[in-house]
């Protein structure tokens, strides 16, 4: 099935906030095996509603200028404020009055634990649907949706909050929308510290089969690299082995480093295996992230079991306070150093009594940077009884991006050590 | 000037990326005083961005099902895979071939400092623009972007990647939309733990006057509200009595504790600010958020001045170890209580020895809730050496959610404890 989503409202064209309903349904109807062919998002005005909708839904083949569409998600504008215009735009659009639905009443009512009476006369306004459309029961807000469909085209109108637009996606879209005609064949990995040009340059020869589709996507995290279709039933089997290949093509021709976990664990979700896999804990000190590589080591629920402590060392008296890193090393060498990355780590280890240990020292700008040490040089050492590594980074960007950048590159490090400690043995 | 923006490319459809070109375009554009019409987002096919193009700059007046704009920035599908098929769309859009553009050459050349005969095959792929249009320099990346104008609607045609699209807008865009006949008035400030039904109540009398527009947008940080408009230079002191009395009152509706800083400060500027102000320091103590209170505390650059040292206690024999909780009260009480939130704060403000110290215990989930301590049972406790405070938080969400909850949460709670404890004195 072909979708298309329309996004009504103020606050997605004013900046106020990020379209996650969009990406939402993105990966929704990807998982389902259907295709978003456009997501449109337009001011909260009737007669710019009505014209997308007549284009849309106008029955014409090949004449709209969006792509044709089987059903058209419409969110947003359905609350009880002024700028909400959704329901009178549909309406107009489809020449009938609004009419006050009392089934739409009795849900709320429901939801809300209430009698009908005590239903607040600014929630009466979101039970209003155009006549001779179905209202659809939301079951996470008062705002109540409603379908219809018109020249072949299937509208639903949804609420713009995205646990509502959620609810309501899950309650009245995904159970019919299952196929059973095809399934989704997709094999994923994360790789981490392969620069987007070496890895275009490594996978310039690999040539991706049909029907399956190639995406590599970078972000903070690491790249995402994958090779999806959607395969009829009766194919499974022949395409399984085309994808077998086709993959195992593809690893063999990336750094094996790079790759995070063969499995297509993120980052955390590895760094996490791996510690499990050897009853082993970790702990931290951080000085320039203070506090996000101990976040990101407790993402995975059951975290407990292998991270125990941490110490957020941002002045140098704590990192001589709490981790027993020399002053004279400190003044010396400079908070930003090797030397005292390392010493970090193990004064860590030592005091937290952990199998291994990260330490992170760094200038996350944007001042404090020097020709000698930029803003962005981070230092990262691991340890474990076995031994200590460190390594030196220059990150770009603001502080922020500095500072997550340098929190993945930590749990990365501490990934390549583990697994590189197991070898030595 | 209306403004439509055409993102081109599958992985937006894919639920591969969130769309931050739109976000931080919406943005740019409210600033200069320009409006943002639409956000189309479609797939990298010839004939679906022919088809867009078709209605946007078809030059005839109310035809269309898009709203009318006079310029249109056109995102992706520039770079030098199959996919990218933007350049070759627009040309057969209007009628043109493609040609190499050797100025465009002499740029990416002069920006990688190679001489053109160095430049790869792949690279130049990207230096190729309609005949016709003026070639656009881009300064952060090798694919080049074009423009040209057709019936009174003006393109820009940049890349997607969103360093390379903000390098664009600032050089091509920015300067030249510039507005000598406007600014922008506005005010802002950010609620915190209002609920938004309480907040519609309390401001239900409050009318906007023309031509203001309110806005009120929630996150974890806390609830954005704001009043603006673009206002012609000449209205400029006329209308700044207008806002500050509209503003005025709509404040003295709102609890003066919900107010995070009536100056339109961020949480963690804030509690920075109320911290320097009094030339003291803070420490952290944190179990579920594992690191996410250090990482708030320490988000405005010079946080150094005020945070010195924080310890993440995810174990309860580091809760004993480093803050000093007693095994007893861990056992009779739980971790997650008030009492052991008590005595994380007091211990840690001891151990670090800084004026306030915030501590934090809690059920991030899914896993780990019982009917009587359920996932997103959160306590807090902020102390200082005139006393301390508790407080307890059900939170909803996923653990993501929770935690961040959590973490501004803790943030509010220092922000109110320095405020109440300085008029104490």
């Amino acid at each position: 099935m072909r979708i298309g989503l329309l996004n009504i409202g103020d606050e997605l064209l004013l900046g106020k906030t990020l379209n996650t309903n969009a990406f939402d349904l993105a990966g929704w109807l990807g998982e389902l095996g259907h295709e978003l062919v456009f997501t449109l998002a337009i001011e909260d005005r009737e007669d710019v509603i009505a014209g997308v909708l007549r284009d849309v839904m106008a029955g014409v083949a090949g004449i709209g200028a969006l792509p044709r569409c089987e059903k058209l998600l419409l969110t947003g504008g359905l609350g009880p404020t002024r700028d909400d215009l959704t329901r009178g735009a549909v309406a107009g659009f489809l020449d009938v009055p609004l009419e006050y639905n009392s089934e739409a009443e009795g849900w709320l009512a429901e939801r809300l634990g209430v009698k009908p009476e005590a239903i607040s006369e600014s929630q009466r306004q979101q039970l209003y649907v155009p006549r001779g459309t179905l209202p659809l029961r939301n079951p996470a807000g008062s705002a109540c949706g409603f379908s219809f469909e018109l020249n072949g085209v299937s509208l639903f109108a949804f609420p713009g909050v995205p646990s509502e637009f959620r609810a309501m996606f899950d309650l009245h879209c995904r159970p019919s929308w299952q196929r059973g005609d095809a399934v989704l064949m997709r094999k994923r990995i994360f790789t981490f510290g392969l620069a987007e040009s070496r890895q275009r340059e490594l996978l310039r020869g690999f040539a991706t089969p049909e029907p399956f589709r190639f995406s590599s996507l970078p972000s903070e995290s690491g790249v995402a690299i994958a090779l999806e279709a959607f395969v009829a039933n009766a194919e499974v089997e022949t395409q399984k082995v085309l994808l077998e290949s086709a993959w195992k093509e593809l690893l063999s021709l990336l750094p094996a480093e790079s790759i995070v976990d063969l499995g297509g664990a993120t980052l955390p979700q590895t760094v996490f295996h791996l510690l499990r896999e050897r009853d082993a804990t970790v702990s931290v000190a951080e000085s320039c992230t203070a506090g996000a590589v101990g976040y990101l080591l407790t993402e995975i629920p059951g975290s407990s079991q292998t991270f125990k402590q941490g110490y957020l060392t941002y002045a140098n008296e704590a990192k001589t306070l709490l981790l027993g890193v020399k002053e004279d090393l400190l003044k010396s060498r400079g908070a930003v150093s090797e030397a005292v990355a390392l010493a970090m780590a193990n004064g860590c280890r030592e005091a937290a009594n952990t199998d291994y240990a990260v330490a992170i020292t760094g200038i996350a700008g944007p001042e404090g940077g020097t020709p000698e040490k930029p803003v962005g040089l981070v230092y990262i050492a691991v340890c474990s009884q076995k031994g200590a590594e460190v390594r030196r980074f220059q990150f770009r960007g603001d502080r922020k991006s500095i500072r997550w950048s340098s929190a993945y590159a930590a749990l990365n490090q501490l990934r390549l050590f583990i697994i590189n400690d197991l070898r030595k043995v």
